[in-house]
């Protein structure tokens, strides 16, 4: 029995409408000036508090974990991990618990021929400066089922029921496996063709704008950067229709958009490789009570590391005006130093490549994932030998200004995290490094796109990377 | 700094290799006479004894486990499921524990300008009729660690160091989630240049000669079967490299193959639906001690469900010839009954879909997997009210003879599992039917095909049964 449905080929021209948007010019004064006005009326007042003093939270008794009094939200808990055969064999630490997946979406529509994106200006309590710009919604499951009885989310309906839209993005992604067990959003993007109302706090943007707001510390926000970095942009002749290039590094950039380009390891081999990382790797974890965790104590007032390193768990007391709820009590992870987070990028064959590390994190939900070349808090290394300083770390921190192609300070997710910063790098080689090994591969952002499709293959780091180099593609 | 390595583009050229392999004319006189023969030399013998009398195995005190005594190959365990707004929201019961991820491995090589793979014919304890033809290598860890300090595994060097070779496949795929926690093998084909010495119990056959001998009840082993289903046998133009069909269902079969003739759904509407399901799904387990399991006793003999449904736990004394420990006993899991795994499949626009079911399995890494339209043990639901029986299980079993594309009896792995056969079915629909609801899609070969590159998309019966969709390719 034959059905002569319509078939479907793929959307070859989603890249290239992406694009597009891409290279509009960045007309930014506007925006500022709402910004800077929406500033003096929204705000969100976070004062540190004890943790003893949190309200709507509790210690449990028999294990010490920090839970919500509703049992939703997040709990913060222990996991005890063995690594054997890694540089750590051994250790315990405090993680947060939030199994359940919330929405990250950007509601796209089409202007006058031109993709601009839903954009928020978001006050989160951990942010250090204020609002930032975050994706047209970001919800917890509670927050849509309404756990905490907060006002409805704007635009949710949108990412909800689907079935009227064109969805381009709809992936589910890992957070900070160092701070979160198991933690994954939906990061979704919808263009829709109707009419949208807009609210007080949105503003539409291109995508050319949006990445000229890359180069703003503290701006872009981890939610929009992590939603942004899933875009399909990349695509077979993709490096015809940007503009002339300034320069080698530009045009590098262009081509590695393009599949057509090619790439120095073939798709199957990167697979292979990844597949081999995984099985290569036993991660043992085992969630435990909070209060037999080694080598950390608590206090009235937070949870912290014996020797002051990697971060501390504070409470914080909330005041916000347009958000949800006005006022609230949370626990945040606070970590110790701004952290450096960084591509090495490399013009291999006329094609920008970037070094990617297959890296192991105690949450993630697959025992590693592709990462910055770099990612740490150089801090957390002072007190120990050399020998265990991270690879690339220092010659990052010294490279000089010319190969410098991106540095901005950036924010990790404010509502769960307390001014919890990175300064991200795309640093070019100037020598002509052959730094392939069993942890580390060399890739153009084609591969990386098509990677971003799936779930789990690069960290919530490397996403934001990803979207930082396609920041500088912008007109 | 500039590096003018070379780049590589996509491998274009193996889904025609692949398809020049399968379109080789079937001889197989010699292979039956050659299988013949061996069967009289290579047995493996197993018994039944009670569990009670399992040597080297032992009941755990505190939680009624099965354990080796070695700690290693596998616990039967307890596992504790809540699934909220399923059609059972809670359960517990027997299941096998085995984290670790093992080898199944093809090794394949080119002669006279056709490749060949490698096949092994082996008697797994569990296979109902002795040999079975099975991948090159199917190590587990403790096999390639030698735990039971058996023989080495052969040929298994070529694919724990692939660096001199072409690696098509290398992807890990789980095994039955209603049997095993979060089983996971690597799933490899592997070409080789060099000479290879072809030992004893292993023959070189086309895949044309394999796919022919689907049609055989019980003779491709699941191990096999898996393995075969991730090789890239799909591609753009690849319509046009297979012979002049004979009729309807095979033109629409080979355009299935081939990503230019399009699908009913896009590729992104697909995996925004898999999303969907997976986030959409709460399925809570926890491993339990095995006597806190309800619903099951435990005799000397065997553990089994109270109303005697699902399976048994029962124990096999060995006696195997060629293998690589010569006698030993083991638990293994007895189903009750011959299952059913069917694709239902329709010419859509000139292409063949089939029906994909996005199904919950409670070992599943990830809440859900794609599965084939029905996949049951049907006397499971005799006892149960009509409303509980599976969709299109009747519409199967009543289907008239000119619907039935494909239809072997094949078994499950003998290793773990004793007589476990499924009837693998294609049935093409009768009648128009516009079937696709929240849990079903209609999916051309070519997009399960490129799903295969990829973990956890697919379960291993419908793995099974897209091998068997393309041994329909054959001469």
């Amino acid at each position: 029995m034959t059905n002569h449905r319509q078939l479907l080929k793929d959307d070859r021209l989603m890249p290239l409408r992406i694009a597009e948007s891409a290279r509009e010019p960045a007309e930014l004064v506007e925006f500022h000036r709402w910004l800077a006005e929406l500033g003096e009326r929204m705000y969100t007042r976070a004062d540190r508090v004890p943790l003893s003093e949190l309200t709507g939270w509790h210690t449990e008794e028999s294990t010490g974990n920090l839970r919500h009094d509703s049992g939703k939200f997040f709990t913060v808990e222990g996991l005890d991990i063995h690594m054997p055969g890694g540089p750590v064999a051994h250790w315990s630490q405090p993680i947060i618990h939030q199994p359940e997946i919330g929405i990250l979406g950007i509601l796209v529509k089409q202007f006058d021929g031109v993709l601009h994106c839903l954009m928020q200006a978001k006050a989160e309590p951990g942010n250090c400066n204020g609002l930032q710009l975050s994706p047209t919604v970001q919800a917890t499951r509670s927050n849509y089922t309404r756990v905490h009885r907060g006002k409805p989310v704007p635009y949710l309906e949108y990412f909800q029921d689907t079935s009227r839209h064109n969805v381009i993005v709809d992936v589910r992604q890992s957070e900070q496996g160092s701070w979160f067990q198991h933690k994954r959003n939906r990061n979704m993007v919808v263009e829709v063709a109707e009419e949208v109302e807009l609210l007080d706090g949105f503003c539409w943007l291109t995508l050319g704008q949006v990445h000229r707001l890359f180069r703003e510390d503290n701006l872009i926000a981890m939610d929009a950067r992590t939603v942004l970095s899933c875009l399909p942009f990349a695509g077979t002749d993709l490096a015809k229709v940007f503009p002339a290039a300034a320069d080698e590094f530009h045009s590098a950039l262009f081509r590695s958009c393009d599949a057509d380009e090619g790439s120095l390891h073939s798709a199957d081999s990167i697979l292979s490789w990844i597949t081999e990382s995984r099985t290569r790797t036993d991660v043992f974890t085992n969630r435990i009570p909070l209060h037999d965790v080694a080598g950390w104590y608590r206090t009235e007032e937070k949870i912290a590391h014996e020797r002051d390193l990697y971060f501390d768990v504070i409470g914080l007391d909330v005041d916000a005006s347009g958000r949800e709820v006005g006022r609230w009590t949370q626990p945040v992870i606070e970590p110790h130093g701004v952290g450096v987070v960084a591509f090495l990028a490399q013009v291999i064959g006329g094609v920008l490549h970037v070094l990617v590390h297959a890296r192991v994190e105690p949450g993630f939900v697959d025992a590693v994932e592709l990462a910055p070349t770099v990612q740490c808090i150089p801090e957390n290394f002072d007190p120990l030998p050399p020998e265990a300083r991270p690879m690339f770390l220092d010659y990052v921190l010294n490279a000089k200004p010319d190969q410098i192609r991106f540095d901005t300070e950036l924010s990790e997710e404010g509502g769960r995290f307390y001014h919890a910063r990175n300064r991200y790098l795309v640093i070019e080689l100037d020598t002509d490094a052959d730094v392939d090994d069993r942890y580390f591969r060399w890739m153009p952002l084609h591969q990386l796109v098509d990677l971003l499709r799936h779930s789990h293959y690069l960290n919530v780091q490397a996403r934001s990377l990803v979207a930082c180099l396609h920041s500088l593609s912008g007109a």
